[in-house]
């Protein structure tokens, strides 16, 4: 069975790593505080105890780089064993700064196929994570006007947006949601019979990798830019 | 000018001390921070001190519990003059999942106003903060069935209640918000002409204090109970 292109009247798109770059940052991110810690553990030993950590801080602390910087502090006093010093520890608080400064940069195709889309179809913004940077994000972005709304999600699971459709009044077999998540934008989409394009972008977290199994006989479409989409969707 | 009750169709809610305790929590956590650092300085210097880092973080971190422990760390940096312990960092982290942990407390009275009020207005609920956490409240205070719409806001500003309105096709003449905070339940919607009730909580965050002339013949209405809604709007 093949999406029927033709049933889609809304169309979700999500936003970190479908429209602008993200995970480029949180990668940079946890080298320069894998460097940080150098002298206690092994750049590999310290990617996969700050991972674990934000595992285990996900429930109470959610998505976004608030959560990611509190969790890079907690990583710093187990790995170093209390020995860190507190000028590391201002340190980390910076790259948390310098993560919510950083430029919006818009990734290939974005703004033609927002426009082009537009015409036709509401487009819908879902994303999740930290409210305040997420819209901060968007306005630098340029793209707020290409919404007829923004939704900001503190998961997505297919809960979350059944609520959303809900809330919009959208049938689910006239929702298109395009992301580069699986996990995310994708699988929960399928779940509830709405419809799902994945873009996937060069780097995924592990926390939203899926396994083969997960993906078996869904029926998803994959594409390899954001710009095919404009093949698809008349 | 009063309030004309009859004209109200909707009717908000702030959550923050409106509905449910939460300044008295942060209170306790400025207490007990200020306990951890009180050899470095006086009690007072430091609640000063952490008070100027959350506004100077404010536009970058915005608001909520991750924001206040971050800022708490890196003030405990500077007034330590580095000096501070890893495991006082570590107590710090900790006072902050303390703060998310808590149990929800509903203030007096505000089930039977939402139950009261619901059968007749729409009522909508609108707070600021983190949106995980301000949702994991409204499901621990058991009132989500109230409220046709949830609106967890970045920001509580004159822009931000006209979009929420707009987007709900809310006339602001037919909209009363009700909450604790003068400069972010109140006098916002009075300068777009909708309705305001303020209802003091015994405690306010300085941030949130206005003076005396900015409340200077701005109309809204004030009680002391939330429970006086019900003797105002029938």
């Amino acid at each position: 069975m093949e999406i029927n292109y033709k049933n889609i009247k809304v169309i979700g798109f999500d936003a970190d790593d479908t429209l602008w770059v993200n995970e480029t940052y949180f990668r940079d991110a946890e080298l320069a505080f894998a460097k940080l810690l150098s002298k206690y553990e092994t750049a590999n030993k310290i990617d996969q105890e700050l991972f674990r950590m934000e595992m285990d801080n996900l429930e109470l602390y959610g998505y976004g780089i608030k959560a990611f910087t509190l969790s890079m502090v907690e990583s710093a006093l187990e790995l170093s064993n209390y020995n860190i010093s507190t000028k590391t520890i201002e340190s980390i608080l910076n790259i948390g700064k310098d993560m919510l400064n950083k430029p919006v940069e818009l990734l290939d195709g974005v703004e033609e196929v927002l426009k082009t889309l537009s015409k036709k179809y509401r487009l819908i913004l879902a994303t999740k994570g930290d409210l305040l940077d997420q819209e901060r994000k968007l306005e630098k972005s340029g793209l707020t006007d290409y919404f007829h709304h923004i939704e900001v999600l503190s998961d997505k699971k297919e809960a979350n947006y059944s609520k959303l459709l809900n809330h919009l009044d959208i049938n689910p077999s006239e929702f298109l949601m395009i992301g580069n998540s699986l996990k995310s934008d994708v699988l929960p989409l399928v779940n509830i019979k709405a419809n799902a394009i994945h873009v996937p972008f060069h780097t995924t977290w592990a926390h939203e990798q899926v396994s083969e199994e997960e993906t078996n006989g869904k029926m998803y479409k994959t594409i390899t830019s954001l710009k095919e989409v404009l093949n698809l969707v008349k």
